[in-house]
């Protein structure tokens, strides 16, 4: 007798009650402004991951000698935020009341928001690592407050003053790097200060959360508003590595990957393997 | 003294008292469920409406004899469907209000819910033509009423029965089939019954919406969900000329182009000269 | 508890035992001379399965009505041909011997060798309806006896004269044509003849192969050698319901889509709804 | 001993003193307005030719039976149009003087110009059959008399009034329309009258100047200006083969392939085959 | 009364009298040797100018706090390199008149010939900061002097020895760099020693050209002619900064962004960012 | 009269008695297990080898003031791996017994182990300087011991312990690092060491092996399996120039190009000058 056809992560296949941590895919781009496209990202992500080794050199570690699962996509409402939200939030939910960690593929960042309520709902004191190219602390954006433009001011709604930790921040309104000069902790154009802060925040609860656009577009074009001037692979990589290894993680998103605008697949490749360390790190 | 850029669809730049038709661009694709990319339209056909000539061949009218007027594209919100929805509606009243005929370029199918809901108000016993690959009578999609797959159920909720005729239709869930045998006027696959049908409604108005995935995807790739079985260009052309020549058209709309999936342009050059067909045969 | 992802063609989700017709994928392009590319085509087709309805119009059938079964993807070996077509052959006679119709979707034309030898090994007197651009009638190429320019001449050392039936044909070396006279009943460019070999060949056991260059490039640009002058998808449309619904199906194959050569995605539409129309044929 | 890369278009390698056609590219495209690329058609033609047949079953014959010899690209000047048309003009001389037949490979539709000037020295009376969408009849064209949309009126100061029949063309101002009305044969759309023309032009000097842009973009979207509502590849297969074995082609022309918007390589397959087709039907 | 459709560089929509700063576009790219496509530069910029934000918190300035006027593009003659050249300087000439600083927008390179020659006809001893991969430096290239690779030959006719301050050239035949030996300032491959250079021409009159294939082809794909080895984009965004803002700015172009070679889109936001900082360094 | 058509890399167009170095292409890619196209990368070098100059300002020599033979491609069979390493030794065999230096442009990595066969025939006690981004050193690949994935494994079978040193290594199965520390000398991730193996090396016998995925494939994205976290293109031109202008280089190779998969042309024009620079370093 034959099998149905599974499509994971490559190695994310484990049994659900042995795996600490548990992928699902938030394939929503219903708010994205300028360039759509990252709906394509879980399916594009799932194909390509078998295009890279379960084995980094960087770390010595091997995929193989983990358990981890891939819970597959959420199937979203385009038309209706609050809902996909709402969704996002009950898959969060479910993960973490089994006692895992969530790991969420993007989709606009917007989708941070149904899981950063999950997760704070759960846990206390949460603090918030944001690595971005844009600030996305807009109060509202073409009249909407539920926007990816925004997300991270929603999020400070939830988590407060104090708690949010930007790094590699390179393009906003005006007014939004006024906001974090009061309410955030915000370190523009690349990682400088980031050991210190993972030295702060070690053993709080951290969420995580990974705009892939916080690259430079050299490097990963696929995406819906490039900014030039963005940090080199080696030193993102180096930085998950940091934050995913060091501090306790209690959920995480990588997001923001537009498989469309790069016909090279360079984009998601990288998605790729930057997911590989992340999901090493935090082993 | 230099003037400010002014970019508008070839030969629409009258003044705007001269002109009996007045265009618009509604880019918005919110609710698109598979591929999204149709907000790009309106400024791409702008753009490469350069390339096509003013003078029709097939009419022998050329453009630069009649006056038309661009009026610029709507700055639509993403993440409310409710709010643009009041947008168009709010453009096409202020240009019917002006005593003239409203043609939106969108923008996915649900733009015409918009233009419809000013139209109807305004011209009584409302008729709509509609042109098409896809049923769209869905009553929800994905939990959502306002959406691009339930856009001419929407309009039947405003029309009524007898209201809506429909060719080359060759898509949908076996309920929208149905649905149609009970109350539009629907023509599968072709223009079958197109000039029966124009005779009938000679002298009513009319409300003629174009999606332009009704054509096969071999000469209009351009879209977010290619229905391979369309009509040719020829075929869509007599089409539309027929239409806008013989009925009364108080609104129009050109919808579903979305550029980034034709990479050779030739989906936006097809849009274009439908668009410059559709002019002639309305002046 | 989440499940794993599981991914099959739209609404090929039953269970293995209730299902009549058990597809698989066979990404192989190994002996591909020009333009590589068909061993991505089962997993594209897959996924841009969900942008078609499950509803045809045209047949007036819906798949929910039916049980599928997806079987996945052979893992197949870059470099060594025979082993190829020997595991290709091994999943087919596991299909067969549980009582069921395996339908592949390859991969270059090669990967019908394999399941031709299968089915011929079941099916006494088999015959091979084979729709197509290319005679592939060479007895070798390039010094290879296993190509896919030799896949008929390879099928035509298993089941015969007289028992393979060729339509569409408009490319060749003149030495295949020259066989094709003596050897097999071929029928160029069109499909000019068909309905008669359908009254033939009732009632006898049938393998299809469906190279999908057999239409024309304008509607199917995503292939390795593009030939124009082919057929139009209502034609092909039509020959394939035809053939399938009137004949005993035993086996059948769609092959030659390369989806990287269409970055429109209509290729791989073209072969979704072509799928569905041949399931529903089947049913 | 090794031999230096020689290229030429598939089976055209025969020596120079025993082929009585020779082909030759001329990749300008300095006065095209809207979207250049026919420079690189030459190199691509030839690229690509070797994914074709030598053998055409439309006519039963083999290229492998004749002799054509390929003499390469002259090497043209961008910014000077004048210098351009000499050297082509040269070419052909030499060509002519040879007392072979000329077949030039553009580049835009300028490059005509060139040849005609050439073939009209040598042979009085001089008829010039033209396929295009477009008439090319203006007398200047942004301030320019050497325009590609002026290179039939340039043919037609040098042929005269009677001289030019023109089919497929669906494109144009409308004094070009009004031109032709006076000056020459002008076939609107399609090849109506194709073998009224060939009957008449029978045992005269004729020059065939083909812009594939005749072609319906669905299947020829590889062009700078598309225009949808051409003829199909079938149909141009036809007419060319019609015009090229009934009629004393003393010199000929392909042009406007623009390979970058074609993506997926199709319309520089069909260059290829019509090029094919061409070669056999003057053989 | 609805406005006709205005289209200007993003925060460019000042009034004219108002404004120091005037954009234009010089879509010229007729004596482009290799890949053409530079002509679609302005329109392009425009477009994607809409993607970037005003704010730049590298300088800290806000382009809404400042007046700006774009003044479209120029209608140029494709096939007559001098009259572009004139028309060019004309619109420059016009901007310099009424006391403003022409910002123009290529693009091929030979566009800046023409500017300076206004520019050098209103301001003594004129200085060129010219930032490029290429030299620029031939006296003729396939036999005309009028060609993007010589155009900084033709500047230096204009403003002689000891005027043209070069950076970043790693491009050329070697008579060309002999030349600079003589000539020029030409520093290789980098902006090492641009800081000497600006202190050297503070107070002095000074044009800007800036060849955006400096960059390195990873983040500005989308060019005729792409040289690796080049800056970065935070080097050139320092290196424009510091001679804008430091320097007596009296005219400036952008130019060589073709962007049909960049799929992505990056090239053409990389294009408006440094835009973005140009315009807010010189104000 | 004229000449056949000669396409060679640019400036290797000597004679084949006089030139030093003799180029051949190798485009095979049949035992690519991810994504395929290298067999196009031959013919894509030579055509865009005239966009990049003769003249290298980073050596200040010039490809003119020596000699070159590119003697064209090797015609391999698809499907059977044996024959086509057989060939390509025998091509090599074929320079090296004329006293000349093969130098092979792939194709995939496997083409390698054809030349090493022949020029370890002809050279005892060889080493082997391999850049790449993949270890390369599995012992065999889906059941394949011809494998590009095994292609230095078999090379180590060919030269044994001590002989070869790999530079760039950032990506294998756990296993292929366990091998490399036993019988290779594996640099990971970037260059460091090279000088000082290059001096340890000096004078002996040296195969130079250029896997193009060595860089980071921001700057060459057009290759099968992208890895990022490579090096630069200004590390690897002075790492080739350093390895071809101080050892004894018997024989090369540059492999991995796919130029399908960079739609923008860079990663074809980067190939061009590195090859340019080594073959400069080389004379």
């Amino acid at each position: 007798m034959l099998n149905k056809n599974v499509q994971t992560f490559i190695a994310c296949d484990s049994e659900y009650e042995e795996s600490k941590i548990v992928l699902f895919g938030a394939g929503f781009d219903g708010t994205t402004s300028f360039r759509p496209g990252t709906r394509f990202a879980p399916s594009a992500i799932r194909n390509d991951s078998f295009g890279i080794e379960t084995y980094s050199p960087y770390q010595d570690k091997d995929m193989e000698d983990y358990s981890y699962f891939d819970s597959g996509d959420l199937e979203l409402t385009f038309g209706s935020t609050k809902r996909v939200i709402a969704d996002i939030a009950g898959r969060t939910d479910t993960i973490l009341n089994d006692g895992k960690i969530p790991f969420m593929i993007g989709g606009e960042h917007l989708v941070t928001l149904g899981a950063v309520m999950a997760v704070s709902d759960k846990y206390d004191d949460l603090c918030i690592v944001h690595f971005d190219a844009h600030a996305d602390l807009r109060d509202e954006y073409l009249g909407q407050q539920l926007s990816h433009a925004c997300v991270l001011r929603r999020c400070h709604d939830i988590v407060g003053d104090g708690h949010i930790f930007q790094f590699g921040i390179r393009s906003g309104e005006r007014d939004e790097f006024r906001f974090a000069d009061e309410h955030t902790d915000m370190h523009l154009f690349n990682f400088d200060g980031l050991e210190k802060t993972v030295r702060m925040l070690k053993g709080r609860n951290v969420y995580f959360t990974l705009d892939l656009d916080v690259l430079d577009p050299s490097i990963f074009c696929g995406t819906g508003t490039p900014e030039a001037g963005g940090v080199t692979f080696d030193e993102l990589r180096r930085a998950v590595t940091l934050v995913c290894s060091e501090l306790n993680i209690v959920g995480c998103d990588v997001n923001e990957l537009s498989p469309v605008y790069d016909q090279s697949g360079v984009s998601t490749a990288v998605a790729c393997k930057i997911i590989r360390e992340m999901l090493l790190a935090i082993s």
